[in-house]
């Protein structure tokens, strides 16, 4: 027979169990942050038209796939991210939503992107957005959502939210004088600083843009402000950036988050303003945050995100302002596998291995299995064709279970069973009707 | 601007927060089911290569969505279940994994089916298989499991698991004396009984297959045996297969599945041997099992599977038998809404807002949200525009939150809330410490 390679597809990965569980338990405790603060979930497919997801840009539709079922068919493209699909979703429901409309999404996204360590062409996004409010207390919102997923993943002393305002580098080119057309240009030159280094990005200020020396280094003069606090660190910015009103407007924005956020209870030492933070794509327009694993700064963002003005447009005739995080659940799962912050995760959620070797005992044992599902202890009973006590043991402890359950023809008879630990190599006899309570968590 | 259409694609769709949520708490609860039986859970990607699913049949072909990057790319295709990736899986990972290998597997899968009511192009399927065992016991397991996951669900008493073995109908030629080539057209129609009724198949199995009278009358003999027990009605079918060694093979393990499943605890009022389950596809060899919702049998199986042979011979050397059951998610939700049977859901989770229309109370009204939230309330605060009280209420009554906490001025002086029972339409005044315990679940 000719066999058919097993491997999945390059750039795609399978999870074995430990890390699809640990990956899975990550993710229920992200959805449970999100819905503690009152965000609702959605769904939606993902196959999508290909013009609601480009909309004409072409980089996208480079790392887009097209699927289709025969070849006369319009090809439907495979999501990129689950922002357009928002965009889409609300101009289609609008008028059975309730705005404010706060909705996360947990999803899978393709890009064909090069395969490399750590990048895949499937991954999973974890996104909550606010769609609809133009109060800045939805952004403080946003920040303290990002820090409740953090913290409630054991990250909070782990991680720094970086926050500014994309208005207080907009204004540059009012206040180092040159035009407001190569701003986009200069922000994608700034967003490189983490991952090429300072003299990287001042060459391509220089020598692609057609800045000065001058201007150069103001620009790393205001990305470089230290300060004690947040407010004096504004202080010194709104003291630099003179001439610029949009500097200064987004500088007033970022001193009023920074109130709210203390108000909900983010400690400043998970969060700070950085006004080196750019993020490179076009649609943000006020407040911008990125959040970095302190022991992995060059690993860059894992949760990132700010407030844009204007999701629907496209699709519907209302203009709706809204503001929105994302957690690169895959890349986070990398980075924190890196630093073994990844907590340890079992093969099986299974606590306990009934064994089953005793033809006299099986009914007990059946009913044993049974009644500690029923009391909530995950069990699984051995299955395998190999009917000694000592091959079951040996599987069980191949297969990590923390204990067994032992009964042969004797227990049958006694109404008890042999517990084994099977970490710490004890065992004792326990009364079938306490089993459920010594293996309870 | 040219606007663009915000329907989902044709076949697919969206789902509003209510539903989502009302649909992700059966996806939760069934997956807690899946671990307390002892399942791990695995992850492979939507994109597999297309000879990986196809194994050049081409029925699945033809609804196959094929995927690619550039015109010069091979396509991917998009998996339309989760046990070909299963039979991939194993094969690739043999040496990662303990075998018997028991997993769960919740996800999507996409099928170019014609569109229709209640039928999408993509829709998610829980899968559960047992990987390995020869043994029957794992059979009984995996019906045990069913029962469990219904149980969980609320509908033990609106199920009925139907149970049969492959081997009693493959028999049919033997005591029936047609060619055993016919077999599989003869299973496959004697699939459509419960859609299309007896007489239609009737005249399949004559015209089409050729059977005559006396064959076909015996068949529905054999299918509508009744009687007070399993056991009885085993005894009556192993009467009327003579001479058919492979029928009475199968009735045999049916009566051995009858002990271990009550041994498992599954009481026989939710499941029943039905020797008229023939479930038409092709590789199933052994204990066939379909569940269908009592209220609704026309709907057909919510829940089906059963025991197959040969898993993974075409991706290594190796011949793994196993079982396994699969849940159709979207299927069973769309028959549970029919019938009423979802319970109500709140399109939002929070189960309190937080009303914010007082400046000088706002730093209060944070801290209470960021409170109730660390105290696993889930809360949503007003981020609307409207800084009204009667507008907020206004809007806390359609967000359908079961309360509402207000605090204005004085409150905040006076250090506690006003607490609104939104749906009972009652107020009282709780001071800002008992507010948790008073809105705690």
């Amino acid at each position: 027979m000719d066999r058919i390679d097993s491997q999945p597809p390059s750039g795609f990965r399978d999870l074995l169990p430990a890390d699809a569980a640990a990956r899975q338990a990550m993710m229920d405790r992200i959805a449970g942050i999100f819905r503690r603060h009152g965000f609702s979930s959605i769904d939606t497919p993902a196959l999508e038209r290909v013009d609601v997801l480009t909309g004409g840009e072409a980089e996208v539709s480079k790392q887009m796939y097209r699927a289709k079922l025969t070849d006369n068919d319009e090809p439907l493209g495979l999501r990129f991210d689950l922002t357009v699909p928002l965009a889409r979703y609300v101009a289609a429901h609008a008028d059975e939503l309730t705005f404010p409309f706060a909705r996360y999404h947990i999803g899978n996204v393709w890009r064909g992107e090069h395969a490399q360590a750590g990048r895949y062409r499937q991954f999973i996004q974890c996104d909550a957005d606010i769609v609809g409010p133009r109060s800045i207390v939805a952004d403080a919102e946003i920040i303290a959502l990002m820090y409740d997923v953090f913290r409630d993943l054991g990250l909070a002393d782990k991680i720094i939210i970086g926050v500014s305002n994309r208005k207080v580098l907009d204004g540059l080119s009012d206040f180092l004088n040159f035009d407001a057309s190569r701003t986009p240009a200069v922000l994608r030159a700034i967003d490189k600083r983490a991952r090429m280094g300072w003299d990287a990005v001042a060459a391509e200020l220089t020598a692609k843009i057609g800045l000065d020396d001058q201007q150069v280094d103001a620009i790393r003069e205001l990305l470089d402000l230290s300060a004690d606090s947040a407010e004096s660190l504004l202080d010194k910015a709104h003291a630099m950036l003179q001439f610029s009103p949009r500097s200064h407007e987004g500088i007033e924005e970022l001193r009023r988050l920074t109130a709210l956020v203390d108000g909900l209870g983010v400690p400043r030492s998970s969060w700070a303003v950085d006004l080196s933070i750019a993020r490179g794509l076009g649609y943000y327009t006020g407040t911008v945050f990125e959040t970095t694993l302190t022991a992995l700064p060059a690993f860059g963002s894992v949760c990132s995100g700010g407030r844009y003005d204007d999701l629907v447009s496209r699709f519907a005739p209302m203009k709706l302002s809204g503001v929105g995080m994302s957690v690169g659940m895959d890349r986070l799962f990398a980075a924190l596998d890196e630093l073994g912050l990844v907590p340890p995760t079992a093969a099986s959620p299974a606590r306990v291995a009934v064994l089953d070797f005793d033809a006299t005992a099986r009914p007990t044992v059946l009913k044993i299995a049974s009644d500690l599902r029923n009391a909530g202890v995950p069990t699984t009973l051995y299955l395998g064709s190999d009917e000694s006590l000592k091959g079951q043991l040996a599987w069980a402890v191949k297969g990590g279970f923390p204990f067994a359950v032992i009964i042969g023809a004797k227990e049958h008879e006694r109404g008890v069973a042999q517990l084994k630990n099977l970490a710490e190599r004890t065992q004792d006899e326990v009364p079938f009707a306490q089993l459920a309570g010594r293996l309870a968590v």
